[in-house]
């Protein structure tokens, strides 16, 4: 296989700082897209990987599935984008294609397991992917998304997880005018979700533990905010929700917020994998046909929709901008929630 | 109130046996059927109050709400019903038929909560309810449903309870020719799981604890026996099943369970309000967007499909008839799960 070297950015160990280093990227084939990656966002699975925090985690580590450039080359039988183009490449850069999920474009539970964008295995090169953190990225053509031109070109790179992570539930569980939808969490994911729940005519409300975020909850598309930790106020949202996304990483009782859903609710989880501690009481599931769910990215025409969602109504993350050099310490910052709401980083930094 | 006595059954004390008693029915408004009860399923329910399993049961209880028998007399704004037609009526007997959730036929989430048919609060008498182990009984029109003439009448009478109680998540999740569904448990309701999902054309399995029921089992629909227990016989199920009714009525471990599930499957529970121990983990929800649901009853309007459903395609309960006298000791059967599937109570015994 011939392949280029590029600068990147990773680490060789789970404790180790991430540091300049050089990757190789394959020669592309007919069916692929050379991206000059612009932009990428910073998700908690890029620093989870990079630390080997949930096992499995492959060294060098090269993270970022927040990916956002343009188009510097394309094979000969690539029809869909061509030099120039902006481009954009989320969690995913393969799948089967064959299998029945795959075919209902549900490539993100592809029945032969998807290829990640990093720590995946790489079916040309046999090694393990390497993410954004990098100057290009070379990508089968399918899971390479159009984006809008009207729209920071930067901001939008957080649509492809954080974005994608939340809408996918929203379209899933048919969220539309009038819906009622709650949101657990103002972070990365959070925000996306309401300000994309309330694009899409929901009323929707936050659910905080502070309540010094209620004006900046509203100012990204809440309607209200309920403080989860006040009795009287979750009284208040008794049986109202048809929808609840819960974007909360860690361990938490969800069954407070089960109390909040209308008949015939969902509570989706985006955040969490793990054991639901305390005990889930499957009463008011009975009792009011309710479910708990969860929930994982998208498959790529949805995202491709969400894409075309942000275009038409201007949608796009909250970033704070950085450097590829201050990714060690964005980090530490996000270990600490000290982000409004996602770290975005300027790819050109990795040139100098 | 006007009022007149009948005879029934039913306990004093939840240490007590059931035995003879009288119990006053009002006498018919406008909108009121009058029905002579000729067959009453024994539900495990029925047992639960008048033991107060569950606390919150009044005395004198008389339980039984798998009610089918004929009209004997109707009121004068009453439209559906006439003197001699069959008529039934399951585990409701009013609601507020007003709020959001009584206009969408789903009185079973009324928000004002609907009257159960033994041990609610009856808005006439301002008393508790009074169920089916009795001669007669006087329900609102809205809330009894026509019988087809061509099924078996006693045999019709759990279809009012066992039968909607699966039917429902059927229709709710949308199961159809081809769906793949599976039914935790093989009793009242897991049988009529397996004859209704048969009938609407899925590929059914039962999931058993048991090899010995495998004959049975392919007797009432199902297409294939897993034994629950048999790590071999769960990998050949993993990603399956689009819907798995489980009816389990203790605590249990859903975790094996949701692996069978296919990818945006849903594994609802209509037999256990409780804690789920151990815990559930969430991360196969996420990874498959996978949910766990619940689901109670029916409303009424499903209720009369569900009863149209089973004069079209033949369907009754598997039934052992029993005299009304025989009721203690069929309680003490039930709790051995000695019963296939139902006891109904013949009700000319109690003439006697
Ligand atoms: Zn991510
Ligand atoms: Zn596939
Ligand atoms: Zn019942
Ligand atoms: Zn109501």
């Amino acid at each position: 296989m011939n392949t280029n070297t590029v600068k990147a950015f990773g680490t060789e160990a789970a404790d180790a700082d991430l540091e300049p280093m050089q990757i190789d990227r394959r020669e592309i084939t007919t069916k692929d897209v050379e991206i000059e990656i612009l932009y990428c966002g910073v998700c908690h699975s890029d620093l989870h990987t990079a630390r080997n925090d949930w096992g499995g985690s492959k060294y060098p580590s090269v993270p970022g599935h927040e990916i956002v450039g343009k188009v510097t080359r394309v094979g000969s039988d690539v029809t869909k984008f061509k030099t120039g183009d902006l481009a954009a490449v989320g969690c995913m850069v393969d799948s089967c294609q064959t299998c029945d999920n795959c075919k209902q474009d549900l490539e993100q539970f592809c029945l032969n397991g998807f290829t990640g964008t990093y720590n995946g295995k790489d079916k040309h090169s046999g090694k393990h992917t390497f993410g954004g953190y990098s100057e290009k990225i070379v990508v089968d053509e399918h899971f390479v998304l159009k984006v809008p031109e009207n729209l920071d070109l930067a901001a939008v790179a957080p649509v492809l997880c954080a974005g994608i992570t939340t809408w996918s539930p929203l379209r899933h569980w048919n969220v539309k005018e009038g819906s009622k939808v709650a949101v657990i969490g103002l972070g990365g994911l959070g925000h996306m979700a309401l300000k994309l729940a309330h694009a899409l005519g929901a009323e929707v409300t936050l659910f905080s533990r502070s309540a010094g975020k209620t004006e900046e909850a509203k100012s990204l598309g809440a309607d209200s905010v309920i403080i989860s930790t006040d009795a009287d106020q979750m009284k208040t949202v008794q049986g109202k929700f048809d929808l609840i996304i819960d974007t909360v990483p860690y361990v938490h009782d969800l069954n407070p917020y089960i109390q909040t859903l209308h008949a015939s609710g969902t509570l989706v989880l985006v955040g969490f994998l793990g054991n639901l501690e305390p005990m889930l009481n499957t009463a008011p599931l009975v009792l009011g046909r309710k479910s708990i769910a969860g929930s994982l990215i998208g498959g790529i025409a949805e995202t491709q929709e969400l894409l075309d969602f942000c275009g038409k109504h201007n949608i796009v993350s909250e970033i704070e901008i950085i450097k590829m050099q201050d990714i060690n310490n964005a980090y530490e910052r996000m270990l600490k929630s000290d982000v409004r709401y996602r770290f975005v980083i300027d790819m050109a930094s990795l040139k100098n």
